[in-house]
């Protein structure tokens, strides 16, 4: 058996994906959809409010497309904290003009390939940049006013191009030149990357942020040529929207 | 790594696929029926005025068989023009009678593998005749009365075929070998290419145009012999329709 | 790039497959049965007398088994004949109590596999036998009173075994030796193969009759033993069912 | 080409899977339950009655599990009884507060690989044993009081592994060592098998009857190391269930 | 064909998957909310209470995500007995409330591969400590107050890779090798391992709890690179959750 990674798992992230019922929506006397407006921005903007560096983070997005409209993210430091989010809409007066049309459960992680200095060395002597990089991977932060991109994906176990059967060394080289690509986008696109094994029904959850969305598009491709993708990825549904502050939902939902 | 394509963007496209409630369209009262008409008319038809060189494109199509009964297409300059098309159009009394039974999210594309003159020349030294080539496809617009067929797809990334594992100099010269076919349909098929990588589920949206259906048929039966598809092509669903102007839309509902 | 195979049209085929809203019938007073009835026998019938050797035909089938239980077939000349008998039938009575649950969209075809003499030589020269067998297959008649099976199916483009690479002369005499199991059925079973390429999902149609069913099966089962079929036939979903009149559609719908 | 097996058909085979509206049967009125409890124990008690050795044969069983609550089989003559079947039931009172969630079409068979001396003797020369056996095979009963295991299941056409291209001999020795299997279940498992090929979406569906549900279990584990299942086998979804007589119906639906 | 496994049963397993209608919920009056919450109280706590080392154990948790909202599992002695559970429920007001959205049906085994001392030696000789640690695993309790992981999976039966392939003893080393992962969570994670050939979709269903849902991710995700798994193993979908006592079903539903 090749070895397996060391990893280090930091908040856990959910992901949800609900649609309106426009027509509910659509039907609805004003003062019922002013207190659905007023809860969902208050459920909101108290999630985001809480989330500090210690406690977690949270965003919501609008989504293009038919399969959902909104998105919201939140991490935090453990999965009841998640079950609590996810029940609490549920109280409030926005929930009965939304369903539920997907989410991802995941925790982020940083693993040996990447920072193999982080796992092996005493914890002494671990620098102080490399630190706080890692903490920043597993304590992320959503930039305001930016286009997300997520899907799941999983490496692939062919039966001939076998992810799980490369060596370690082998998958860390990959990695690295997966890293490379990365690293070319760095100030215009940010990656949160979060293990679903055992949680959800791909292996990953990948969430990118940038403020151009054709950063988006070209990252994402660019990586499609590296092997590490295009050998040994299988990705899920993309769903494509862009971040807005809850003051925003009233605006939202006049279309 | 093998080298991924330079590419540009252009236009961002929305397609929406919706069906008629048509339980509840016969059921509506006369007066629901002639709002319902109108404010589609005249919100279909403000787009397609709206829509210009500079600002985009939209048209509306009856689609054939259970997959939906309309196609609406919109390309605009940003994502965020497209979102506020689609929740706009819920405010109109047609979307009553209407659900959304899947979209398409993408961005026109060209690529170095055809035009490589474009990408790799200083700007001042490319043609005006590759410029307008190429802004054509970039902005592209829409024919009158013709039929349209839209599908999403992939490039193969199997285990023995795997076109991101190709060269740039093979990549190219199957994607000439599949514009040799499509040259043969000038004049009589025109088609819009969007990347959806990041965005939807395959990688590209395809729609076709033409006058006549069945050389829609021809066209993608023989690119489907062409090795760039018959090797590397991975399709979606398939959807066939007719454009009609908005002003036709209470003829269509009548059925 | 392997040669594509000269190909000429006939009609377009709409399949539509509906399922009855038995709680609502059960419970619908009995006048609106009534005129759901006579809507749904008028416009079927009315769809049948149309039909003509220049006009196209319809026809409609009860299905067994839980994905659907009406199957109504129209050929036509144009698309837009179709998508007008699509929506006109929303406007009966009956279709109150009917969901769409599936429906396929092709153009019958012959292909120059199956008769090169008829693409090649001058047109003056074809005879009157070929010139009628081509006519049967462009422009089908649907037998009466007879069991139908209808499936959509690909050829294969797999990483060993793939149509599309294959040489024409290859892909002609597979084709040959597929026409000669189904003239062993000659009498027994009518087949008609319309190409959905670029209109719907798979690659045709193939709609099959025959006086006892089991011919249908026999003739799909030894099929599958030939090469067209064992290595390179990718299938659908299957539907089987009979043709009755539409004078017999109330006898259907008492169970 | 390779050879196709003789065949020869028996009864038409229809699995019907419907699941139980518990909302509405909770909420529904004692005396609109009884009703439905009696037109269901009615119609179920009296298929059975009608079902002798020359006419078919019914049951009805409890299935465990989400994918739905009854199932009930119907064996006839014709697909037309069959037909007549399905619509009847939706004129009783119990179809009021069910949801047919899945079928299966197919026709009881037995083919040259299991009893080459029944297709290649002449008929005068077949023993009454093997007369005996084919019969029981194309006319099955139902056994009482026992357990249940539905699946459908296709023969394999991989690249590498096609069940349509290996010869006759093959095939046949595949099948026998398929049966001694099967042999070592005998008095505790009985199975029927129908072909689907041409009516449902796999191609043969398989019926396993036994007092105790770890033998199904064993059976169908046990085969699956035969190379016919190894290799060869692909397999739909799975149902297991209990038959009862119609009239525990009402203690079914009392929970 | 290769030997299978010897096998023995314990008791039999149903896992069930439910959502809660939280529009409904949300709207009810509250003594209907206090009536669901005291019956599923009583209904959940009632099949705890009467499991013991006997008749079986039964358990009920929060599932993150939208999949689900609820996952019960039971464990019985017969088919019967969840056969009754299942139907019981739906007698509850609390059954008002929620929409079954997935189940699965096993049997917990042990087989030669693990201890086959146990299959091979005469019972008089089988060790107390083999026979306790057998009694464990085909009578397994469910702990309290600690997360729960559910998948499906199934063994590969590639052309290449084909589990159902490989000799009895090549199988009992992967799955030896496949037991030594599972020995460094010892303490940590407990699993639950039931067949459901011939019951369920999948071959197995795998049950895994741990007081620290990290160690689910991080056991999953390392056995992942066993051989066992990285080349045979299939994975359906998975849930994630965390067990609650039933007397805390209304803070649970209170968000």
């Amino acid at each position: 058996m090749v070895e397996a990674p060391a990893t280090e798992e930091g908040w856990f992230a959910l992901h949800e994906f609900r649609s309106i019922d426009w027509d509910a929506w659509r039907n609805a006397p004003r003062h019922e959809r002013d207190r659905a407006i007023e809860e969902g921005r208050s459920f909101l903007a108290h999630r985001e409010a809480l989330a500090t560096a210690e406690t977690g983070d949270s965003a919501v997005f609008s989504v293009i497309g038919h399969k959902a409209d909104l998105l919201t993210i939140h991490f935090r430091p453990t999965l009841d904290a998640l079950s609590t989010i996810e029940r609490s809409f549920e109280n409030t007066a926005l929930a009965e003009f939304t369903t539920t049309e997907s989410s991802y459960v995941s925790v982020t992680e940083v693993s040996g390939y990447v920072s193999d200095a982080y796992f092996e060395d005493d914890e002494a002597e671990i620098d102080d940049g490399l630190r706080r990089y890692i903490e920043g991977k597993l304590k992320p932060e959503m930039p305001d006013d930016e286009y997300v991109s997520f899907y799941p994906m999983s490496k692939r176990r062919g039966e001939e191009y076998n992810w799980y059967d490369l060596s370690f060394e082998d998958r860390a080289d990959l990695m690295a030149g997966h890293g490379e690509v990365g690293k070319q986008y760095a100030g215009r696109i940010k990656q949160v990357i979060a293990s679903s094994v055992g949680f959800d029904d791909h292996e990953w959850g990948v969430t990118l942020f940038g403020a151009d969305p054709t950063d988006i598009k070209d990252i994402v491709y660019e990586m499609r040529f590296d092997e590490a993708s295009s050998r040994y990825g299988e990705f899920g549904q993309f769903y494509v929207g862009r971040r807005f502050p809850p003051s925003d939902l009233g605006a939202y939902l006049a279309g």
